[in-house]
């Protein structure tokens, strides 16, 4: 997915990791109800994910605020899974919280290119 | 790859993009040579990449400046490499310029976890 037109200011969250072998279904569900339950937080914007063959990995969330991603850090539910990755899922992984300060798309099916 | 401990400020540019089904040669080596040519840039800092089995991709790559981040679009090599993405390669992708401002890493080699 491409997902953009999002009101500035906004914000990334960029997740970068590896994942280890093991516990294949166990991680596709709860990331899964990861995502689901990211769409329903205030602030909540949209996703972009994407894994290779390799075990890399980058998700992107983006939100209209530092707070609702603060909010969505502390989610409980999300805790538990954010210690699962820890101890179970991921080999590593990084997390960068950063302002979106400009922004561009392009598409063929509109052959437009926009600098907003 | 995962790539951490930049020195703050920096900047990061991410481009999320959905790949046709045309020309997989000429575009793999133009992506290897754009890699070459970007870590010989004043203020590059790292590069991440990982596309899907779907044709969507998200590369990001990480800058001491806003001013590096410019040099590096405007430079001729890499414009032509941008022509032939619209021109030939993508369906549609969006930039995001961002400037990065908290960042953690985990990793269970160290186990440690630091916020910085």
């Amino acid at each position: 997915m491409n997902i953009t037109g999002f009101e500035k200011p906004y914000y990334a969250v960029i997740f970068s990791s590896v994942r280890n072998n093991t516990d294949h279904d166990g991680y596709e569900k709860m990331a899964e109800r990861m995502v689901e339950l990211a769409q329903l937080q205030a602030g909540f914007l949209g996703m972009e994910s994407v894994r290779g063959s390799d075990g890399f990995g980058i998700t992107i969330s983006y939100w209209n605020s530092p707070e609702s991603i603060k909010a969505w850090k502390a989610n409980s539910e999300h805790q538990i899974a954010q210690e699962f990755g820890r101890t179970q899922w991921y080999e590593r992984f990084s997390t960068r919280i950063c302002k979106v300060e400009r922004d561009y798309d392009f598409s063929v099916d509109s052959i437009h290119r926009a600098g907003r």
